[in-house]
């Protein structure tokens, strides 16, 4: 990080210009969606974690919802896991869930409990088979076990966030049956946070938020509403994997979140500054 | 205030840095004593509030004490009301002693919560009559209602604290025959701190702190523990009334406050600076 | 105080004799408007200070409300504040609003506080600044800062009753940018009352009631519904000061305040009498 | 009762001067010994209830605790029962045991809720083998069932206490192979209120106190130390029946009861006299 | 009871094939009405209390209400009491309601109460005078005190469980005259568990259910709906004492208990056969 | 398993039966060590998981600790990991210390919450990581990531209980600069249960217990005090790695749990033999 010349007077300033949306936030569930592409660097990473410790310590209640592509990706690569695919659509057999909940649950989610420790959060990482809190059913039947939400009961994240933990949680699903299924972790966040009525749901990307011209990274729409929103799907502008993170957004809102932001991880301390600041990294969706 | 260019991820980063401080007084107790001389300007007794107001979101727990000799002065001169002195010490008779307690109580007081109001935070002022919380006696019968503090009964600040209310004190004194006392903020600060047994206390004045040569502002001793305060005194390098304000600290360190700092008021922000960056304005005192 | 010839036998009698009554208003919530003209005698003023203590012991939640007038008054004028009027009425500017906050959160307030502590009560004093309990606005531009309540904040007077304390309350009122304003008394303590869904408002005065013949203390209307009321304005029997009263009398039964009496704050132990024995003094207002 | 010519201020005089006794009894738990000989008359009894009903009301935690010798007797009469006696003491068969439990938890512990209830209090009533209250053990072989209190587990009564239900407790015991006892009231009771550090043991009698000459009431010792008592054992001033009660007394106090008192039952509202006036009925026994 | 030759495993199988009816019944209300006819042996008595401690420990809210016909029939033939009829039916005078107050509150309850704490439990005994959990009236004049229940005020029942204690419920009425009265033990089941919403309502009796020939008692119907009990009542089916056991129980599922059984007490464990195993022991009533 | 030609009542009387062993452990911690070779068959495994989640329903606070030695050896295998020998002990470097992670944290701690989610157990699995539950240091700078535990903060596991899940622990550890240790299962067990003063610590092994002779399953000794185990140490009867086991038995005893048993794992329900029988399977260690 670059050296700031500041007075000691100069961040007292800083931190008080804070004062008005410490409070705004104050005693708020914010539902971050963390995970995949938008884990771009470690010292990314780092920042992600020490905004969170810090939401936490001012009295802002954060859940980490994280997923882990890339990660479960190279574990079936190193384990010599061949994928099967169905219409160019990855099969999750039993063992490849197994790796996937191995992976989330075992490798990031601890890995990021550990990171969050670091900076002095105290946090719990569960997965969607602890307490039963996701429950899910095969999507299509050839592809296994991808599973589709049936049910999101959020009350082990309340009991976590009541006794002052951080609440991090992979996104597996389970069933009655102790059947494991791959959950798409926005999906997931949608859910959750549209559950436990969150103030925010913030989901983190790595490009800038939706572009009017996918080419060009200064084309961001800065927000945008359910309305134009479909729109914009007609129009082939939200397209590829937007699409299904923009329809997360909306069902979040429509679940009774209150602001959803698709927000870029790669900006550093790009949490606070959409928290803390008015500036907002990203595009927000609202309602209309 | 100057104006900073300071691009939103400096101040992401600046906010940031104030993480182990933030953590380091989570929870904690920390006396203010305000008023008087150090209560030099508006503009200064905003950020002091400001201050404040931050503290109580951030989870710090502050108790605001209050006295207002100036005020007190000048109110006194405007009724008319004429001292009458004994060895160069002013007399508290009966009437002296109902405007000390109107003044304090009524209008430093509220003014106080009025300004916390006004930066959002949640402020109930009370006085050492509220609830019994300051009892006295006579010190000396010449002085008439000057009281010395008998017992501190510091219930009603912590049904306040855990209401999450910000407790503004007014430090007049009661005793069982309903009479009212004038007290000396810094001794109440110091045994309402050591009552609760603060983290820190913390009394604003309008000097550096403890200087070597009081003719150097740049003199400042920045730590001085209990031994080397007592020969201080011996050497003369604290004198006047400065020795009261340390011996109330020292008294307040002996209760059982972890930490105890003589702050200097006038410097913008010394408290957030004092509290959330490693500069110290001030002189601390400390066990040894 | 007469001397009784009483056994302590029927000391015991009177005092079961109570029960019914003691029963009837068990944990409920009394306001209980005092001060100004009512606030007679210091004997007086020490008998509904012990009733109050008294009821508070026995399970009852009283409040006290209070203002101030003779007082304001006296403190104007001994500071020598000329008061401005605009068709009669006086103007209060800047510096009147602080007096007037001053003699009654600072001198009134604390002094009740204060004979409540000697009766054994523990009681806590607040104003309508203190935790935002009274927001008001101007009324009337060319009266300056006479407030008309715009909303009252009955938390902390609920959080003082939680914890046992007897909640004394000043009626001055604030707004969002650090005013201050006069609120007339009857009208903060009907809000109150009908806020908290009190059993009773009881509104001390210094005549017996309302009377139908305004100089025959006997013609004494002992309860009167809201629809007579209305009968009784108009046919000028409630008249001059007694009308505003009145009216706040309304607002507090339509606010769902169960019962309201106008109390004659010259009967001994008025309030035990009006609350504990079959016998009211002064006037019951109900809703039809 | 005779009729009093009280005005309705000196109701509310006499109420107010009760005042200091409230507040000094405020949430004591008063342990209240009542029954046998001690319930004279049925309007005695009902004023015995109505003082408990009162001190409940008013913050004091009152704790019934009685036994009921006649009527056992009148029932064991009354089913023709044959007592068969060993050196004079009667024995207590399985059987008579039985009838003991029936009629001291069946018929008088209801009928004393029933009447604390009349009054509007809440009583529930339970026996020493509720929630294993009072376990007894065979105190001599030849008596049967006669016990000897071998432990004694106040929760059910604080259990009570807490959800606001004044308890009425009947002393009979039971042990770990169901056997039921005939526990000595005034035993029980004082066994109960040193369990409980009770503030207060009140047992009451049908005789003034302890006298010094057995024949003249008037030859009342208003107080006793412990060693006094013995003395006055030795002295045979205390006999008889008076030897076991006055036994319990001490046991009590030296097991922690603040305050133990043998009241006359025969005075009307003996103890809301005892303990709100300054007029003590009967005998005090004091540590020293 | 028969030697079973079991190995330990068998027996831990055994348990844990209960484990699904232990989670369906975890925290769950059940009222289990006993007494009166269905009292046949002391050692089906003692696997009932034992069955109720079991449950109680397992998790469930077991409340146990009961009668005692034959007892109460044999202590007024015991004291010679002669009755009074009225076409027939027995006329309950003031003293035999004292009667039966006192056999089933003093002698059944604390008996009950202490078999249950033979095996560990911790009961505590009521009647429906304790905390005027039973209002009552007099049904027909020519009955005496024969009770019609006015209300069921069951928060004693509440407070006890949430104390963790079995609550013993005899079934006497009261009103606010301090009458007593006799009331019907499986009405007052079947008022109470209405009042719990309680998951079951256990009625136990000596017969083996319903039956389509009451000379056959292979002719148990063992599951009817409300439309066909009705049925059953105009086909004489259901007859003679059946007829208000199971209007009991249809009061009961109207009143919200989820299910409703008269079970054969004469079969051992019958209760935890009822609830543990899917052998269902007599008849259970369902809405539809 | 085999069929048992077992009555329903010969089931409840089973049940009964365990009535005195569930009032010996009701709301007593039982921290159970499983893992590693103990889990030799999924139909085990079931059972281990069924008896858990009984105990956890009726009563009993269960907290699982596992390990999982063979699954490690398995995926590092499967991931081609080489392992690195030093005096013939693996050494575990970043990397290992990572798959041990996972596959501890990910996938054994997840598939026993799942299991006894499917028998209905509400359990959320923990590692060392979560809440800094376990901190360690390295043991041997040649070894790598081989833990020392230097802490154990059983909050995390104590807030679990508190909201009725069965905590699930993964025993890796961490510290203050973000690295992961291999902890030792059964130490960690031992510390746990130390820190929880726990009731019991189960041990689970695959061989009977501790065995006089190593070759004679039938020389179990089935009670050994701690100065016999010293006895057995030296003697040589306690070898290899029943050693350390017996070690990490002492130490909980040690630490304050009151009763530590290797358990034979092959045993079906050896659990709830073990606890609601009085068959007692394995070898119990007790202090003297």
């Amino acid at each position: 990080m670059e050296e700031m010349n500041l007075t000691n007077l100069q961040r007292a300033q800083v931190i008080t210009q804070a004062l008005p949306y410490i409070q705004k936030y104050h005693n708020k569930i914010i539902v971050i969606k963390y995970g995949g592409n938008a884990m771009i660097s470690e010292e990314l990473k780092m920042q992600v974690m020490e905004d969170i410790v810090l939401l936490s310590l001012i009295g802002v209640k954060p859940v980490l919802v994280h997923g882990g592509g890339p990660e479960i990706s190279e574990m079936l690569k190193r384990v010599g896991k061949e994928s099967v695919f169905v219409d160019g659509l990855r099969v999750t057999d039993k063992e490849t869930a197994e790796i996937v909940q191995m992976v989330l649950a075992g490798k990031i989610n601890k890995h990021l409990v550990n990171l969050l420790g670091e900076y002095g959060g105290s946090a719990i990482g569960i997965s969607g088979i602890d307490g039963h809190l996701i429950e899910a059913e095969v999507k299509d039947e050839r592809l296994g076990f991808v599973g589709e939400i049936t049910n999101v009961n959020v009350q082990p994240i309340l009991d976590l966030l009541e006794k002052d933990y951080i609440p991090v949680v992979s996104t597996v699903g389970c069933d009655n049956e102790g059947n494991v299924y791959n959950i798409n972790a926005d999906t997931a966040a949608a859910y959750i946070a549209g559950a436990m009525k969150a103030e925010r749901l913030i989901t983190m990307t790595d490009i800038p938020g939706i572009l009017k011209d996918v080419s060009d990274p200064d084309s961001l729409i800065k927000c945008v509403t359910i309305p134009e929103a479909y729109k914009l799907f007609e129009d082939g502008v939200i397209s590829g994997g937007m699409i299904p993170k923009v329809e997360c957004c909306i069902d979040a809102i429509k679940k009774g979140v209150h602001k959803v932001t698709i927000l870029d991880g790669r900006v550093p301390h790009a949490i606070l500054l959409e928290m803390l600041t008015d500036e907002g990294a990203g595009t927000m969706v609202k309602a209309e």
